[in-house]
């Protein structure tokens, strides 16, 4: 039995490089990028008028002109134009090229414009005004998103913008997840007296999509000779294997015995936590096998306290720690750290999170009306209410 | 010109309700649930076993006794058995059914078992201990996950115990994104020096993949004979379109004339804010029409402030507001509600926004390194260090 720390210690330290995969930039979203995206050209890529309305020589308003005769019109998408008589204008619309000897743009709601004419109507301009000049947000070269990070629409518009159509993304694991237990029938099924459809598999497909993770389920039944050579294919074929259930003390617990078997070396099987305590954790040379222990929230709490952050290691993505101020006090006596649903709340900028009362970790549905566990230290048995601890989560 | 909150009001009174589909469980995650989930049975359905050990008759230990004959093995899924002689014992496993005569386990830990004998080595057992009664959690007609929820992960793991292999949610509006301006060409080709890349359309598909939303996307040139003839098209076809572009005073920006022709109501044109202040809304009887300016931030910001709080109206979901905690002193001088990008940061349970100087509403890779708006308001001018404001993730 180790502790918390620990058990996440050598999780860390276990983790696993997927390589790298090329997928279309629309498809990269909650992907972990690869690569540095580079600027292709300056942004923006010429004088970029930032207004609708006439572009003009500064100079000619500093002598005092006002009204000037329109030589022509500058599109957005047209291909740069010249002003041919520095006391004339030209009419420009956002998101086009400033025209060539043109370096100042009057809105035209500062403009009269009549027969040709524009008439400026304000004293009010400045050199240079509205005008979004080549190469004042990024220059070319310039790094715009650096890999490692998480791909969001933000970064979407980013790729689009310099061309990127493929990116290269971290690689997800090949995962299986695995029921085992007699006691489980098939969500489409009527159970009888004493059987409970399966749902630890489908929590668990659910949390990995989050990480957009695609994976597949089985289920195996309580037989050891069956168990040991359906996981000894999985073990060859899977990166990673998540099985529910069949970790802990019960006479039909097989999987402790059938890693040990099969060649998975344990690195942790007990960690002093509740709910979840008898996690299995071990690895072959290629495969990591993650025992999550059967009854429901102690499966979803292992995913997210261990798989989620060895995910994270394993595709170099960094997940900063988020903490929550407790609203009641909790007393938890058992020496073990304490994983508690809260509903989280936000109150002037503070994250307030409320203990919601499930009856252990068998209350599925008591996870409905949290959103998060907050993470209650082994070494304390009391919690105040406004004290702080991190959080975890889930929605 | 109307304000940011006459802006929102309009747009919360017209929402539309799309109806309601089926879809297979475990693909409802993101999606609002449209029918109560009731318990089909009660939770746990029997009394449950939640250690492994051995169940006896509390009164033979209250008796003095300690040591018990094994009468025989209640695996989980199997049929529940009777203890025949109340004086024996027999071996249970975590979830399953207490056999009939029993009324307490006592965990394998605390137990010596011996040639059919169990001897009970603590005198600490309580009456009913290490059983889940029967209905404990829920009720059969509980209601589990009230309509209008959000489903996650830990929905999809009740719905799966229910049975709920389809279930009812909100139907998603038909979208169909429309870019405009003569300057775009496509990710995958090569801008000439005038030209840029079409990107906002792209942003607005991940923008709405987040609400589960799928999205067509076109771009119509700026030729308004042809933007009238599609638009009209796309007005019949789809629920909802959302343009990029064109709504401004630009001498091409011909849609609103367009939204007229075609019979288009317009809600409002423009709004008092930054970026964003073109924005215009509309709607036919039968199809919203956003019309979002060309500005990458622009178009952003405006889909996440509008487009945003308008589907979760429609659809029937209450998002709570989320504030956040200035790390800077920020003064904004225009009469203009500013959305400002700010990075989030934890510090004790404080949600911390430090502002991000980008370089005007066409920095979209400013967005890359905030992770939401901070929303100021019109009426102030200076925002100190330590005041507290709503925020708007967009990661």
């Amino acid at each position: 039995m180790i502790n918390v720390e620990k058990a996440k210690e050598i999780i860390l330290n276990s983790t696993q490089n997927f390589g790298v995969e090329e997928v279309p930039f629309l498809s990269s979203v909650g992907r972990i990028v690869k690569e540095d995206i580079i600027a292709d050209r300056d942004f923006p890529p010429f004088n970029r008028v930032s207004m609708d309305g006439i572009a003009i020589d500064f100079k000619s308003f500093q002598n005092g002109q006002r009204t000037f005769v329109i030589e022509g019109i500058q599109p957005a998408g047209s291909l740069q134009i010249t002003l041919q008589n520095k006391e004339n204008c030209i009419e420009v619309m956002t998101g086009g090229v400033l025209p060539n000897n043109c370096n100042t743009v009057i809105r035209y709601e500062d403009v009269e414009i009549n027969n040709g004419f524009a008439r400026i109507i304000t004293d009010n301009v400045r050199n240079t005004q509205n005008i979004h000049p080549k190469g004042k947000d990024k220059n070319q070269g310039d790094v715009l998103i650096c890999q490692n990070k998480c791909i969001s629409a933000a970064e979407i518009g980013v790729l689009a913008t310099v061309g990127k159509s493929m990116v290269r993304v971290a690689k997800q694991p090949k995962v299986m997840i695995i029921s085992t237990g007699d006691e489980l029938v098939a969500v489409n099924q009527r159970p009888k007296a004493h059987q409970i459809r399966r749902s630890n598999v489908f929590t668990l497909v659910s949390l990995l999509e989050r990480l957009q993770i695609p994976s597949e389920t089985t289920h195996i039944t309580d037989d050891k000779p069956i168990l040991k050579s359906k996981i000894e294919g999985f073990l060859n074929e899977y990166d990673v294997l998540l099985f529910s259930g069949a970790v802990s003390k019960g006479k039909f617990d097989f999987l402790p015995e059938v890693f040990e078997e099969l060649g998975v070396t344990k690195l942790f099987h007990k960690i002093t936590q509740r709910p979840g305590k008898p996690f299995f954790y071990g690895k072959t040379e290629t495969c990591n096998v993650f025992g999550f222990p059967g009854n429901p929230i102690s499966t979803f709490v292992n995913c997210l306290v261990y798989f989620y952050p060895w995910y994270y290691n394993s595709v170099g993505l960094r997940v900063e720690e988020e903490t929550a101020i407790l609203t009641d006090n909790v007393i938890f006596k058992p020496n073990l750290s304490y994983f508690l649903q809260v509903k989280l709340s936000d109150k002037f900028g503070h994250l307030l999170a409320t203990p919601i009362t499930g009856n252990g970790s068998g209350d599925l549905a008591s996870l409905v009306n949290a959103d998060a566990f907050i993470v209650l230290p082994k070494e304390q048995n009391e919690f105040k209410k406004g004290e702080n601890y991190p959080v975890i989560r889930y929605r």
